[in-house]
């Protein structure tokens, strides 16, 4: 125990590091103020048919005037460099300095240096740099001072002004500052190119997403560009979803779309980016260009979770799902590149998990659940959807569990808190959730008829969930009054679980219960959950495998968003096997239909342009969509099987399964190292470059290892303690 | 009744007429969030020798994304202009419609038209024009639609967004949105100049507020501009409150307080207006100007309140209280021009009461009431100070009583019913406010102790005084649960005044009651305050007169502020004459101190530069301070007698007093009118234009009429009803 302690803190003290740096100024603001500030950037960007289309929930904005300060003690005068976005000013001990000096030399001696800022249109933020005194996560901000002087000039003496770390992401540079930021581009090519009735479709190759470019442009008319992720979106000029048309008058083009003028020149790159694999372009004869380029746009991501195997189309499987996640791993984890290009936090709740095993962008995720928070007052649910409330508490344990950044977690409790309240003052006389009017209550896109009424036993679950991880937030933030609170409540709802919801005759959690009356359609939903939550009895849990998860008399799972869970579940009931098959019919499902990016939902047994359609329009379906991506988390999981025991990986554990294949290897990273792991019917090989765990597996005779020793724990099953930066090799039998 | 009853709808339809012309289009928004946004820059614009100094409260912002709608029934197609300050769309029932156009044409049919604007910078507007179809206060807005579809397409049926009333501002010209409002300029002279050591002495004749001009700027170096609102503060180029500095380098010349730099030209225009009398130039010899010009700043306002008579000082302090009440009354009631130029809640409900006896400008007084309110959570007290809220609901019900506009009442009201959740939050087991961590218990400047611990008679007399507005307001929003419960918690308070706080030996109200003790301290602010409310008595009424207003022995108040409610108090207690000495003593003593215009404080002990002192700064007063006009609200609800009985002036009291003046006129004005009155030792003449109201007065003999009948009260005391539109001429006997 000790020892993983002192890991905790020598990990803590390395994570800290790495986002402050000693030595290093970088650009800070108020926590979350830039991310919802960019949020917002992001979430309007979306375009339908050439229609600007905003996000239908609440959306906050940054804190307008903010103070940044931080007590200094100087030996010598120092200068420092200064630069704001915004209007400001300084104080010395609340003194008042002239002007907004880009340049200040602050005196020896020891005094509170603060800088306000005054910023309408981006968050206010600061960038000082001298030879000690830097702007970074140890100065402290408020929106609120509250430092009133009386008649005589005497400060108040009451204040209850509340102080937060301020926010910072890694902006380094004077010059870069946040309000500038801007993901990356590459050139991309064209692949094919056909005429089609006027015009000319054009086949990037793949799903893609980036800044149309029109060269060589001359002439008078109308240019217009029709986008599809398939090739018969793009040619249905009618249908498409997205859509854009320029008008050229000779000297300058028009986007009519956005109502933004601008003057001809070699190359007119577009002012927002489309996502798409095909593009048709039809014209007027008087216009004319002689090349169409492409700015692919993309986040910079290191793929640090890998993994192969001799199965050549599971191998395809990764890669597709590692590209779909990047492509919708932007600003923020999004939904999907073509729509709805917004934040919605039950979709990224599944790629803060997938990320976790490859990019380990922490970053990014951090930024999500900031944005999804927004600001207080709470008006509706997380995306005005109760559940995805609920995968945003999930969400921020889980985060610490990986990262083991636990300051993350004091910023944002007191939204936690408050988010929580709105919940809490939801519930019905049984404690329970229930959607009430401006409640959506979503679940799933499910093809057949989900109830939506009374207790779902699916939101009961994820509310449990969630109680528990305020118990466990409020602990880490040292609020034992919420701490005991929250457990409180937690057990109190569990122990309502199988009353209300089992149904001893199906041997299952039943969907919903109406006015106390328990209803009797099954789904699978809570089912699931409950497996890898642990809320079942052992027997319940091998119930439920045959009543429900291998019971094709309840209603199917067709979207990737849920079979993510529902494989989880069957992984946890160790039908590995069963799942790797599931996952080559299913995602080898959509390769064998041409998908380079995986898709918002996939139903087997639609054929041709049905799997196009969703909303009731024929190309309304997503065809690269984050939830698409799960194998990379399934593979990384429960078959590298590689997970964090103890937070920020101090602690892991491998238990690796082949389910079928004959080898594999993969990475897995951690904050600041990997677990690698290689695996054929015969031997193990493991090396992890931070952290200790155990290693389990089974072998059918004794297994032998080249470091430490095994450990036997009932028959067949073998665990052997792994050292950080020991290799170690373990024969076994398969 | 019924009569009266009339009056009011008839006045409701002329008022809303006025605010939405029918055929007139406007500029909409989100209610309140132009005045917040334009607050902003109102309150940032402060600074304190040449650094920008905002508030210290929580500044709050407009709603990025806002959706306006208007059902549309049209029986032909018609084409609409729009302008919107913001990224847009356009839906028709829903459907999302091609670009940002700015000329669109409506289909025939009954459809809903929503626009939806983003705009982070300023707030989200929009100006639509077409022959019926015409942006306007009848349409609806909302910060949430709250309008997702489920997968088939089919829009949510439970949603509960909530919905506001456009706000506007008689913006009614497509060219000129809200966000480019700019206060009016118009050229003022020095009146004389002067060598001062270094440097020149102007002085601009009296108190003023605008934009300095260098004229015929040449050669290199630095101008340093110092402002007086006195020839010392001027001159005292360490110590004056506001200063400018300016470098020119003969091509360019930069502001080195805003750190700006604009190209020389024959005429340089400063960015930002500053408050003056004096100013104090001086500059490195090489650097030489022509001529210095000033743009004066000022709202263009008419002087719809008049005053005059016999007395000449009177007349003049009339004339000055009027130019104070001027020069503060700018986007906002404001508290003082060189300081604080913020928009202070206590500071603006006096300025509210003297607008409707100067320029009846709802307009500014719903701007103010919106800005200081600003948005949930509520966070602290208005401005931080406890009373300052107080006042803000006070005001609310003021509004409703002198311009009968309850549209502004249900607008306003859910900001009024969360205002107030965050005070009852604060009150202690006997149900009463006591200051704590975090609350500013302001009451006023004093010149001497004031105790501001435990429970003040004081600020449970304002805060009872609130609860009966909740419960007025409720009514008017037709809230019969809220106007019952707050009803009840007026009573409730008021009951436990007199016990709590009356001091039979004192005959008066104590300042506090510490722990439940009643402490012995008299002061005067509730003791006034009681008696206009009339929460006493007649017995403690008549008391309160000797045993504290007029008892030298309990401390005086040297603020025109608490002067303000002091004379009022002695008014209502039929003190004329008296208070007519001591406003001419008092503001007559400004005026022969220099004053041209009304002080943020006065001490008539003060000698020479005393006068100046404030806050520990040798200049730190304000000399022109809003609630230094008061004169001309006692002037005109006092003497000349006129307010409003019901709202909008549908009925008016008129209660003339010559209080020792030989004759005086004047008219007060009403939402559409006006009422005048001219009266001498003989004669009292009366006309209103709109309203109707008994004229009350005293007379020796039995007096005549030119109209009406005459109705004897009691002996000395008579009445006559005053029809609209009808001069009345009354001969009495003085």
């Amino acid at each position: 125990m000790k020892k993983s302690y002192l890991f905790i803190v020598a990990l803590f003290l390395l994570f800290q590091n790495s986002l402050f740096a000693s030595g290093t100024a970088t650009w800070i603001w108020y926590p979350g103020d830039y991310e919802i500030w960019l949020g917002n950037e992001m979430n309007n960007r979306r375009t339908e048919r050439g229609a600007f289309f905003p996000p239908f929930w609440k959306i906050d904005s940054h804190y307008v005037v903010v103070e940044f300060s931080k007590e200094v003690a100087l030996t010598e005068p120092e200068e420092i460099e200064i630069k704001v976005e915004g209007r400001y000013n300084i104080k010395l001990d609340g003194k008042l300095q002239f002007g907004m000096p880009e340049r200040f030399l602050l005196p020896a001696g020891k005094y509170s240096l603060n800088i306000k800022v005054w910023n309408q249109a981006t968050p206010p933020a600061i960038f000082v740099n001298g030879k000690t005194v830097k702007s970074d996560g140890t100065w402290k901000v408020t929106f609120e001072d509250k430092e009133w002087i009386d008649e005589s000039g005497k400060a108040s003496d009451t204040s209850t002004t509340f102080y937060m770390h301020a926010g910072s992401a890694g902006f380094n540079s004077i010059d870069n500052p946040p309000s500038a930021y801007k993901l990356a581009v590459t050139p991309q090519s064209v692949v094919s190119k056909e005429r089609y009735g006027e015009g000319e479709l054009l086949d990037f190759g793949k799903e893609t997403i980036g800044f149309l470019q029109l060269k060589g442009l001359r002439g008078k008319g109308n240019i217009h560009i029709f986008y599809g992720e398939s090739r018969e979106e793009a040619l249905d000029t009618a249908y498409c979803e997205t859509l854009d048309r320029f008008s050229v008058d000779g000297v300058r083009i028009r986007d009519e779309s956005l109502g933004l003028t601008y003057p001809l020149s070699d190359t007119f790159t577009m002012e927002n980016s489309k996502a798409f694999r095909y593009i048709y372009i039809t014209k007027d004869a008087d216009v004319t260009y002689s090349d169409i380029g492409m700015l692919y746009e993309y986040k910079p991501e290191e793929y640090r979770g890998t993994f192969r195997c001799n199965d050549e189309e599971l191998n395809r499987i990764w890669d597709v799902s590692t590209y779909t996640m990047h492509l919708t791993t932007r600003e923020f984890f999004i939904d999907g590149i073509k729509r709805d290009r917004w934040v919605w936090s039950g979709d990224a709740y599944q790629s803060y998990l997938m990320n976790y095993y490859l990019f380990f962008d922490s970053q990014t995720v951090r930024n999500t659940i900031w944005l999804l928070r927004g600001k207080d007052p709470v008006t509706s649910h997380i995306n005005t959807i109760m559940d995805y409330t609920f995968y945003w508490f999930l969400s921020i344990y889980d985060y610490y569990l990986f990262t083991g950044d636990s300051r993350f977690i004091s910023e944002i409790y007191p939204r936690m808190q408050s988010m929580m309240e709105f919940v809490l003052g939801r519930t019905n006389k049984n404690g329970m959730v229930e959607g009430l009017a401006g409640d959506w209550v979503f679940v799933d896109w499910a093809d057949g008829y989900l109830d939506k009424q009374g207790e779902l036993s699916f939101e009961q679950v994820l509310f449990c969930k969630s109680l528990e991880t305020m118990a466990l937030c409020a602990e880490l933030t040292n609020n034992e009054e919420d701490k005991v609170k929250y457990e409180e409540m937690a057990s109190g709802l569990r122990e309502k679980l199988i009353p209300a919801f089992w149904d001893e005759d199906q041997q299952a959690l039943v969907h919903n219960r109406v006015n106390g009356i328990q209803q009797s359609e099954v789904t699978r939903y809570s089912n699931m959950f409950a497996v890898f939550y642990d809320y079942l009895t052992p027997e319940q849990r091998q119930s439920i495998k045959n009543s429900v998860l291998f019971n094709d008399s309840v209603m199917k799972i067709t979207t990737p968003y849920m079979r993510f869970y529902e494989l989880e579940a069957l992984c946890a009931l160790g039908e590995h096997d069963r799942v790797m098959t599931e996952m080559k019919d299913y995602w080898g499902g959509m390769i064998r239909e041409g998908a380079t990016s995986f898709w918002e939902k996939y139903n087997p047994s639609d054929e041709g342009i049905e799997h196009l359609e969703m909303y009731g329009r024929p190309y309304g379906k997503s065809l690269c969509h984050s939830w698409g991506a799960s194998p990379l988390y399934l593979l990384g999981k429960y078959y590298l099987g590689i997970q964090p025991v103890k937070a920020g990986y101090s602690e892991f554990s491998i238990t690796p399964n082949l389910g079928g294949l004959k080898w594999m290897e993969g990475s897995v990273p951690t904050p600041n190292g990997e677990i690698k792991i290689r695996m054929d019917e015969k031997t193990i090989r493991v090396k992890a470059s931070e952290g200790n765990g155990y290693l389990t597996f089974v072998s059918k005779s004794k297994p032998t290892t080249s470091v430490g020793t095994i450990e036997k724990m009932d028959e067949n099953h073998y665990r052997l303690w792994i050292e950080e930066g020991k290799e170690v090799v373990v024969i076994y039998k398969f």
